[in-house]
């Protein structure tokens, strides 16, 4: 594999050397500013044999680099071994920026490549601002993926469906004509759409073209004139198209979209949003682009009441499998048989899988059992995975797409009978988790506000996380989806009715445990007084929480009847739906707590 | 006096149509972006009539209209009455914003001057944009002040005086090395600086040139090559002048600042601070501006080792003379006199200003009786002062400069026995208070991430308070100091040991009374962990809270073990300094509560 690899960065050199291009830098990314990527766009992971979901290639002449973040030191190091790509550890003190290392190697008049498709506008920006200053050249043209990969994967090539209106409530002519108000409102007449989530929201279509993601690659045109979608044909059935051009929506390809941004007036006024629109695209636009906050963002991040009712039945029915998976899980550790961290992961799915509108997960569960839960993104393969002993802690971190909703939970267990140091961690993290689930808030709260709620009882011991809060999810969408999310830095998009937002404060002691603790959570109004509206939340995950790890000594008389009251809720919501020994096990695991 | 603002505001048409101006916009503000005005400055007022401490007159030839905010649309409506000004109320739906305004009433062509010195770079380059945007000019050059009025007051006269070092702990030449080392690190080499207590603190200088603030008319510049104040040489003694000299800085006089900025060499780099540098200063520094935060702001805001210790002499000073203070307002109203609000501001300027090292109030006292209470900025006069009767709410805002600390403190007590309802306010926002006050938090958190634990208990009832919950405080220096707040919109700047911030929730209820409950509270270092550094708050403020007004009934244990604490600390801190009858009253104010 190493020389494999060499022998690739060359290729890329000898195109470099073809072009007059000095450095390229090859980033994890698609043209649409997609989380998961399809393979076609896994260029980065091709050259340099690094197979992490995030990391940035660089390639000079004389030098190959990756730069990737925490949670991929150990991976790459033993995947870049002798590939002659030198590891460069992001946020390590004396670990330069990809800027300011290109700006320190290469001398004045050196000229980088890029694939302006793969970069934000805003990126560019930036990259164009370090580099005029210092003397160096930017091409946002060079796209060598086809020269370099021989056997590059084609695109995808699913079939795209239909999301039923009784799960997404709203038809897409609705969508449109709501796009077209708000392009208007921020003085446009049209929209170019290029996240993939915005485009299935808006068309009610859906697809498999990423992993975990029930998305379809293509580009969308809302105009009043009528709207185009730029897919490949082999995606669209006759019916699709049917469907589409009942909605106003005419299908062209995938690769005219430059040309078709090309051939609009000059006069146009095109919306688009500057964060998730490639350079390239920003530039074809040239002076039509009016820039502006996604004209979709918010009314997807908003769920109507058919969304809300898909979620809370897809609750139940994940439920459901969550108590088959789990008495699974805890038959198999008392047998004393061999569980391992992928049969963890093997029978979530399984159960999942049976139910009915299963789709797909929503993202690669993660099961950490005792210090592998302190590796916040710890995936299980067949190398790493741990046999579960009957002691410690195990933290199980998943999600299912229904065709009426995604669901994403986290439940840490103990494997056997727990320590005191186990069960204070535990009630710790619990104790942010209820506060945050029991917060009302005046309309415009932000969730930077809000974070501070599920930290507190860490602070106070000198603990914290260093990740997120909370995240948005979307309805059978990606399971992280803005604009609103929970964290310490600032996100200014406030917390509003109808979205879905994640609770999961957590706890990672490293070679020791994880902790998490994670339901999704609904914004609904709570009152209205002189002050103004109050909002809530309600607790849309349905899954009890593992009673031996409470230590009750340190939860208040609240946070005790909290407890009490969810398990009950969760007991009446999912028992009806059980065998007589699921329901009985479901008793026992929701138990009152004194 | 109708008639005296009308031939004013015509004297100023004559102006505008001598020099081809349409258009004026008057703010209340003076060059160096202070919250209080000289007497100098105050044209805004003299023109108006409209005595309220925010405001901004607009003039053109048919029309002068006042905006200003929902504190003053009473007094600004009686002020204004007959004047011909329109007054316009910000933040109401309806209300143009002052360039809406002038874009609509004024046609293309037309020109806007304003005095650029008042108005901060930052406001200058928005207000060109829409101008622009609209075809309007705009004159950066309109000065009138001394044209229209003829009586205006001369700038302030007072003697700057030294705070001695032993207050200050650390020299003015050490912190104006350290200046220079901030703009070394932000690319210039040198820094001038407009805000006055920047200055006052930077050079270890006092003045009274500004009611509460004891700062001095100036402007600084600091070079390695030595340092340049600018301030009307009669404030300067011979004795200062070699103080100043010995610390490096030459006097010069404040009218010399723009001959000398304009003589600086082309090549210099000098750092300023955008939102507090005004305009027409940028716009002479010219290419020699280098933008950047204050390299003051932080070394002032995060207090040294002689200035904590002199904050907390401050503090056991003003409790023994809100000991006597409010031992003599019971007193009143149990005597069944008259004792009004103004009276009550009365009785603790005296017995403030009896007290060692007392310079002057920190602002004026806020004491407002009932439904006063529930008008956030409320300072009462002879005509508005309210009798205090037996009943109701008291909020009594207050605070004093003392040579070696600056205080602010709000109490909320009962003139009589507390209805449920009121004790039921004041506890909530209490337990607000008591949350913020015991926070632990990591470095580096921002009071926008704190902000909640002060409001959570009120909005759980769908109440609300709409002002900040803290701000900085100087030391014998402005009461109101950045660059860190608690509050609920983005304040990017990190809670650091030393910084002194309030502590004041609050709850408003029109026409019926006002809570507010407020300490200070100093920054400290509370444990280093595997996690990082962690910080946490001392109370600084010494002085009981009305124990007849909590509803124990709705406190943790752990709140009622707080104000027990507290009111511990208060009594041993104050007791010493008191005679027994102060004492025992004392005591009697600071039992357990139970």
């Amino acid at each position: 594999m190493p020389q494999t690899i060499i022998s690739r960065l060359n290729a890329v050199r000898a195109e470099m050397e073809k072009a007059g291009v000095d450095a390229v830098v090859i980033p994890q990314a698609d043209p649409h500013q997609s989380e998961y990527l399809a393979d076609h766009w896994q260029l980065r992971r091709f050259l340099s044999g690094f197979t992490g979901s995030a990391g940035t290639l660089v390639i000079t002449a004389g030098e190959a680099r990756l730069w990737t973040d925490s949670r991929y030191f150990i991976q790459a190091a033993q995947q870049l071994e002798g590939t002659t790509i030198e590891l460069m550890k992001m946020a390590l003190p004396g670990t330069p920026s990809i800027e300011d290392y290109l700006i320190g190697v290469l001398p004045a008049g050196s000229v980088v490549g890029i694939d302006g498709m793969l970069f934000s506008r805003l990126s560019v920006e930036r990259m164009l601002e370090v580099f005029n200053a210092h003397g160096l050249g930017l091409r946002t043209d060079f796209d060598i993926a086809d020269s370099v990969w021989p056997d590059r994967p084609a695109l995808p090539d699913g079939q795209i469906f239909v999301h039923d209106e009784k799960y997404a409530g709203s038809p897409a002519s609705a969508k449109i004509a709501g796009i077209i108000d708000a392009a208007k409102s921020q003085g446009a007449s049209c929209a170019f759409i290029s996240p993939l989530d915005e485009i299935a929201w808006t068309l009610n279509i859906r697809c498999d073209d990423v992993e975990y993601n029930p998305v379809a690659t293509s580009y969308l045109f809302v105009s009043p004139a009528g709207s185009e979608l730029f897919i490949d044909g082999r995606k669209v059935s006759d019916e699709i198209r049917g469907y589409l051009a009942s909605q106003g929506v005419e299908v062209m390809d995938y690769s005219d979209v430059k040309d078709f941004i090309l051939s609009l007036p000059a006069g146009a006024r095109v919306l688009v949003e500057a964060a998730h629109t490639s350079a390239t695209i920003s530039s074809l636009l040239g002076d039509r682009a009016v820039f502006g906050p996604s004209p979709v963002a918010m009314p997807k991040a908003c769920k109507n009441e058919a969304q809300i009712s898909g979620i809370r039945d897809a609750m139940v029915r994940d439920g459901v499998a969550l108590v088959k998976s789990f008495m699974e899980i805890y038959r198999r550790l008392a047998d004393g048989g061999a569980l391992t961290e992928t049969d963890v992961a093997d029978i979530l799915r399984k159960r999942r899988s049976e139910q009915p509108l299963f789709f797909d997960e929503s993202f690669g569960t993660i099961a950490g059992y005792a210090e592998h839960g302190a590796i916040v993104h710890y995936e299980a393969t067949p190398e790493t995975s741990s046999v579960i002993l009957p002691h410690g802690l195990l933290l199980i971190d998943s999600g299912a797409q229904y065709l009426d909703g995604t669901t994403d939970i986290t439940r840490t267990i103990a494997c056997g009978s727990p320590t005191a140091a186990e069960k204070h961690d535990f009630t710790l993290v619990m104790k942010g988790h209820i506060a945050l689930d029991t917060m009302v808030f005046p309309a415009g709260t932000c969730g930077t506000q809000l974070d501070v709620e599920a930290r507190k009882f860490l602070w106070r011991e000198g603990l914290t996380y260093l990740h997120g809060t909370g995240h948005g999810v979307g309805q059978f969408l990606n399971v992280h989806e803005g604009p609103h999310q929970i964290r310490m830095n600032n996100i200014p998009a406030p917390i509003m009715p109808g979205m879905v937002t994640s609770n999961e404060p957590g706890l990672y002691r490293e070679n020791i445990h994880g902790v998490r603790c994670e339901n999704l959570l609904l914004c609904v109004p709570a009152m209205t007084t002189e002050f103004g509206e109050f909002y809530k939340f309600e607790t849309l995950t349905l899954f009890p929480f593992d009673l031996s790890l409470f230590e009750t000594e340190i939860m208040s008389a609240d946070e005790i009847r909290w407890v009490n009251d969810y398990h009950r809720k969760v007991y009446e919501a999912l028992a009806p739906h059980l065998t007589p020994e699921e329901a009985a096990w479901l008793a026992e695991q929701t138990r009152e707590l004194r």
